[in-house]
């Protein structure tokens, strides 16, 4: 269609219109083959992070962020102490969450160019033992930038923490291998790497840690434990599930399956941000971080520091051509993002390097003129 | 398609296939374009109760127990304390999601075939003056009984306290006229009377009253308040919307404008309940509700006292034949429910009953065989 336009963002997505298309019917949620679908989503989103052994997959209504507090919500117990590692907007947000919900939560914080330390992370639970679970955003969405995951884990593990993982902007990409990764909980949606549409969030999470976590938190509607033994009892959603988001998330996880898997999907949007990558630096764009600690998620590019390209003229004018990209979100540079993420491929990268030029030229004629 | 049934439940419906069509494009969540259609949205909902005036429109990410779980964190302050108004397993929902938030919540109860009376009401308030919020299921889809809205409105303005009314399954098409109604929020959900597919709650809530209540309540992502200035602000959803399920409701919402408002939808639905009535009593089967308090949404329905038509072996068999019932939830009957809302007309209901008479048929020479 003329009118979907190519989404260079961290989600909504450009999804497959396969995937689109799975929203065509109507679904009896507590019909048989709804309760089937149900099942077939638990299990391959287990599958997509090697879980079966050790987790299950609880998937919720509504966004990430409602995903997020809701395991905060039911895996913080009494006397639970959070540590959150921040380089970012999205680990801010969990400490405001959680101390909302009224636990004792930290940061340890890192500027938002640089990734997390797992020595710090050692030596700050060496010396604080009231913390009883450590969260690490994967991907931080604000930056692209990517954290070391396996080592922060292993320093987590050691020192008998229980990690809980906010892989939202990863999780289908970047590999979690749960079956090795000392991980209690896996957090992500259904609108990101997966390339389903927006609705649902879900958590993978450790059976005897989520066996232990019955009638924790304030909130009825993002008990994970409750939601959990609702699936667990009859297979149907405790309260009414968005049925064609269902339907297209398992789309999209059959398309990731027919694709290869997180391998050949990481591998396509690597191939998506070189070209980005090539085409902006020729055109003398700037990344903001730097390139080892890059995701093929999102990049966030400076704008010219002359005030040449304001971002709303830059977004209006790529807009107009069909291309949606993302302002930045950092506290200090003038940025603007775009996301390598979705169903596109390096001929619509091509085409956008092509656009970006196009409007650079526009605008060095109209300043000249 | 074939492969899509006729949905007789309380949602989610049968959908007219503009709706679902209109899932059938991405956005961008933070464009212009979307910006747009949220406030499309929020103005249509507004106008369906003639809230306009006095009220804003709120929607909310999930399902319908996620904005009553929202409105009761939100509007309910420290000081307060519930009375909810209980015939049916939706009014004690609400007192459960209040408990565990903390809140003081009492129940006033009737039997699940009785309406709540205005009188006891007036009594109750005048007795207890620590009441601060009321709360009435308009329709309790536990049997599909319509309870008494305006005459418990107006006991509750009289007694000086706020009115929550859980509209989950008549908004839309029995008639809540805020311009004369003293009701404090209203909350429903974009998948019943509306025919939108299912994913987003909204609240109908009195300008003054949630100006009041910023920073209510432990939940980030179920905060009214901070959802309202998110919109207020810049027009965006404050975390990510799902971007399918406001399109399809958005078009829903145009769809039931050009049907000519609730009041056509009202004369429809019960024009549906009509044909089912008459066809039930036909081949025997007994309303469990008086027809008095019967609502045009959802009929329930004894089951033979005989035990020679088993729920499952009914279900199936209608199934078979393209149509969804409901099972019963009421605590003691032995019944079904078959919902008469949704994009269905009298044909579907005649080609219901004759699906009912045919399946008796079987059963009854099965059991002479």
């Amino acid at each position: 269609m003329t009118d979907t336009p190519i989404l260079l963002t961290p989600g909504p997505l450009t999804t497959r219109i396969e995937t689109r298309r799975a929203m065509l019917r109507d679904w009896g949620s507590r019909d048989p083959a709804f309760i089937a679908l149900t099942a077939e989503l638990r299990e391959r989103l287990l599958a997509v992070a090697k879980g079966e052994g050790t987790h299950v997959a609880v998937p919720l209504q509504g966004s990430g962020t409602f995903i997020v507090e809701a395991a905060l919500a039911t895996l913080l117990g009494r006397g639970s102490k959070l540590l959150v590692l921040c380089n970012g907007a999205y680990g801010e947000r969990m400490v405001a969450i959680a101390r909302r919900l009224g636990h004792a939560a930290e940061a340890l914080r890192w500027p938002e160019h640089r990734p997390v330390e797992p020595e710090r992370v050692a030596a700050a639970l060496r010396e604080d033992p009231a913390i009883t679970h450590v969260a690490l955003v994967h991907c931080e969405t604000t930056t692209g930038l990517l954290n070391p995951l396996p080592a922060v884990a292993a320093v987590v593990a050691e020192a008998g923490r229980h990690l809980l993982l906010d892989a939202m902007s990863s999780f289908g990409a970047i590999a979690i291998d749960l079956s090795v990764l000392p991980v209690a909980a896996v957090l992500a949606s259904s609108n990101k790497c997966l390339e389903g549409v927006p609705g649902i969030g879900f958590a993978l999470i450790e059976r005897r840690l989520l066996d232990a976590a019955a009638g924790n938190g304030p909130s009825t509607s993002l008990d994970l434990h409750a939601q959990w033994h609702g699936f667990e009892k009859d297979g149907q959603w405790r309260f009414t599930p968005p049925v064609q988001v269902v339907a297209a998330l398992v789309e999209a996880l059959r398309l990731l399956d027919a694709e290869g898997g997180p391998p050949a999907r990481l591998a396509r949007y690597a191939d998506n941000l070189a070209v980005l990558l090539a085409g902006m630096r020729r055109l003398g764009f700037e990344l903001f971080l730097e390139e080892a600690v890059q995701a093929p998620v999102i990049a966030t590019f400076r704008l010219p520091a002359d005030g040449s390209l304001p971002f709303g003229r830059f977004y209006d004018a790529l807009a107009a051509r069909g291309f949606l990209i993302y302002p930045g979100k950092l506290t200090q540079a003038e940025t603007f993002r775009i996301g390598c993420i979705g169903a596109l491929d390096r001929q619509d990268f091509a085409r956008l390097i092509e656009a970006v030029a196009a409007v650079l030229g526009e605008v060095r004629s109209a300043s000249a003129a």
